[in-house]
């Protein structure tokens, strides 16, 4: 292919770390952990980022800023909270630097020591509920429904590019609620916002639960959280939504007075996505030629490659292809012609693979008098020729399909890599052999979990929304259970 | 009024601080100088945001993101850089937090100091050039147009909301080029594009012209800046684009091989606006009732208010509203319609114009039988009982009218505000008296520059691009000078 790219048999790790490098997507940059997203990287996001905001907007959201830096102070009042964010941060300690005296360059001005250090956010509750003491008196300046989009630091020692960075970006909903009920609502209807936008915008299938205790957020009463499946067989969370009951609220003291002027905690949730989502991205549809984006994501969805030897063909091609880009324009189709004389067609087609582009169409002198194009999808690699007429409209319905279709078999390989083990020996087994979810009874405490986890490195990804109730017993402990969990090795 | 809003002949500083957080924009939060952007704010940022996004992308340019931090010594290569940026800054010197073992609360964890400091980005161009030196080959990989919308950090010591804060939100374009004429052609395009902008959205008229050599960004050849005036007779530097000749270049060492192989340096440009333009709309538009927001800016266009005694008054106003509701969404104008019953009309009204929404319509059971709405402006304080027929295309039509009337009154009041001085006396006269751009000769020396900055607090705020050459003497020195400068004090 001429990619030079390890292929997903010979090492799905490296073939994921090169990908995202040679595909435009990020890369490391000079400060360990944090990545550079490049422009096309970024691209997707943003179209995630649209999304999902739209999303946010319809169901009542606003978004806000709050400030990058927390007193330190601020994490000691939430005391889980405290042990689950503030160990691995980013620490800012002086303001200042001057040039050092003997000349050898710039130095920290030992005298612009802050008198409390502040940490770069690696999550917003604590400054958020510190601003939501201000804005909440009553039950009238409730629900405060607010998302933030922003970057956020969590000093990680073993770093991969938007899998686990130092750095990411990501949305947090912070909202604020007069009752249990509401907030509890609220944490769930987010979960489906999701595990909507998961599946019916990135084609990612995904499963709903929740969280068991020792996996939950620090400071949550519950977790719910959507989980996806890798084609290496590894779990993925690619969402969480948290009910904070009125931990946060105690902690920052934000009182609210209903419509008896009795006076109450206020009722928290939060929520968010992140660029991991990229790598999920990544590590559910793309394939060992490259990339392989859905129709709802791509930067490109359609890329037009003209064929020619002359120039005199190079004219005639490309305005026909311009009339072509017009057309499906009109029909709201994101695509771009490559009319650049610098790299011949091999070379494109190799590139746009590469990048994932849903639908490649190439038209030479023969197709114009053939009234035709010749049209390639890159979810299943086939090619095919297609009349000229109606080619907006084909298009249209082909990209459609190819969303589908990545949703479909994404789905079909999800499906299959969920499995029943009724044995702890069956447990492992499968576990080395097939990997996947492994659909487990589970007797309800952190003992065993850790235990599980300390033998086997997977972990309960989820206690699912639609387990059946079944008598059973623990695959570990042979303990009585009353429903199946998902355990897996994650990401 | 019922606003308690300090009026602007009273004190004006006082009253944008209080406009401020009055109208729901901002406040300051629990950290020293950064603020809080709330809902109300945070959607007029969005409404800029959006629109400068498409400007740049219709002018070929791609969004990408890089790093919060940089190491300390990137500062250190770009010699006039580190000078202007390097100073008044948040540096990361430790990258933990651990529990004190006298249990007194979680502290640094001494053992966790980072070998190199990390400084919160101020700008990006020193991350950025040592990236763009990975990219960079060829001709064939230039021109690179990126931009980013980041959050930046300058330890400020005296703040003000939006004006000034050590957080605050942007955007920098950061362009990479093979000619010097390219790079300059991009930097006056992003001077344009930004001047654009401010007038033709925000309904501020600028100044475009370049900086002196004092006033220029730490490290560029050339500031192109957009110069507002506001009401208080100072102006605000509304945005800058840099040409950096190959000074990034230089000290990140990115070189290209142009069409025959030859190596060079490659040319830069960076240009960037901030939530500071919230500070120059609401001091463009506002008055001593509250905000005015142009309508292109506002979240809500237009606010409906239903004027009722009974149940049954209320529910008929309502349909009615709603009604129009929807006529006015099919045209495209953002509408809201206020139905709560907690709050009576006069609060409502008191409300919408704090909050600076460019109309206002009141309907009620008189209005119903009579097939009209009673319609008030924001800008003009005016009332007007307008037929219901057609009523959306009329106040499309409004909206673009109000939206030139801001622009055309806040045109007016500039010119006025620009004055010919020709002596010192006159100098410091009229800036005492009257304020705004005193239009002056300059010998063209820093030394004068710096003198009249110390003896009258004005600076030369920029050399407009379409000063014409005239022959004069300099107000200061009574040397030669060609052209006439605009000194003001600025914010």
């Amino acid at each position: 292919m001429g990619k030079n790219l390890t292929t997903r048999g010979e090492d799905y790790s490296k073939w994921y770390n090169e990908l995202v490098v040679k595909a435009d997507l990020a890369e490391n940059s000079g400060v360990r952990g944090c990545m550079v997203i490049k422009p096309y990287g970024y691209a997707i996001w943003e179209k995630m980022q649209a999304e999902l905001d739209r999303m946010f907007k319809e169901t009542g959201h606003q978004n806000a800023y709050f400030p990058l830096f927390i007193p330190k102070s601020y994490f000691s009042k939430e005391a889980s909270h405290v042990d689950g964010f503030a160990k691995e941060c980013a620490v800012v300690t002086h303001y200042r630097l001057k040039n050092a005296e003997d000349g050898s360059g710039i130095i920290v001005d030992p005298d612009a020591k802050l008198e409390e250090e502040l940490i770069v956010r690696p999550t917003s509750e604590t400054i958020i509920w510190d601003t939501y003491r201000k804005w909440i008196q009553s039950y009238r300046d409730l629900p405060i429904l607010v998302n933030q989009w922003a970057n956020v630091v969590r000093w990680e020692m073993r770093t991969r590019l938007f899998l686990r960075t130092a750095e990411f970006l990501w949305q947090e909903g912070h909202t604020a609620h007069a009752t249990q009920q509401e907030a509890i609502e609220e944490a769930e209807q987010m979960m489906n916002v999701y595990a909507d936008f998961a599946e019916n915008f990135m084609a990612i299938p995904v499963i709903k639960g929740t969280k068991t205790e020792s996996e939950r957020f620090a400071g949550a009463l519950e977790t719910y959280c959507i989980e996806a499946l890798m084609q290496d067989g590894k779990a993925l969370q690619a969402g969480t939504s948290h009910f904070l009951g009125q931990n946060f609220a105690k902690a920052f003291d934000v009182k609210f007075a209903d419509r008896d002027g009795k006076l109450d905690f206020v009722w928290a949730t939060s929520w968010g996505v992140s660029t991991r989502l990229m790598g999920a991205l990544v590590m559910t549809h793309s394939d060992d030629n490259g990339l392989v984006i859905p129709p709802n994501l791509a930067p490109d969805q359609v890329v037009i490659v003209p064929i020619y030897r002359s120039d005199e063909q190079y004219d005639a091609v490309c305005a026909e292809a311009e009339t072509i880009v017009k057309e499906l324009k009109a029909k709201g189709i994101r695509v771009k012609l490559d009319k650049r004389d610098t790299h011949k067609p091999g070379w494109k087609f190799n590139e746009y693979e590469l990048k994932g582009v849903p639908v490649r169409i190439a038209i030479g002198p023969k197709d114009i008098e053939n009234k035709s194009v010749e049209v390639a999808r890159r979810d299943t690699l086939s090619k095919e020729i297609i009349e000229r007429e109606g080619l907006a409209d084909k298009l249209k319905a082909l990209l459609e399909e190819i969303q589908k279709n990545l949703f479909d078999k994404a789905l079909k390989f999800r499906n299959e890599s969920i499995t029943e083990v009724n044995s702890f020996e069956e447990f492992k087994d499968v576990l080395e052999k097939k990997g996947g979810f492994l659909s487990a009874h589970w007797d309800g405490t952190s003992e065993t979990e850790e235990q599980i986890k300390n033998l086997t490195k997977a972990t309960i990804r989820c206690i699912p929304l639609n387990a059946k109730t079944e008598e059973g017993v623990c695959v570990y402990s042979g303990k009585p259970s009353i429903k199946r969990v998902l355990f897996a090795k994650a990401y």
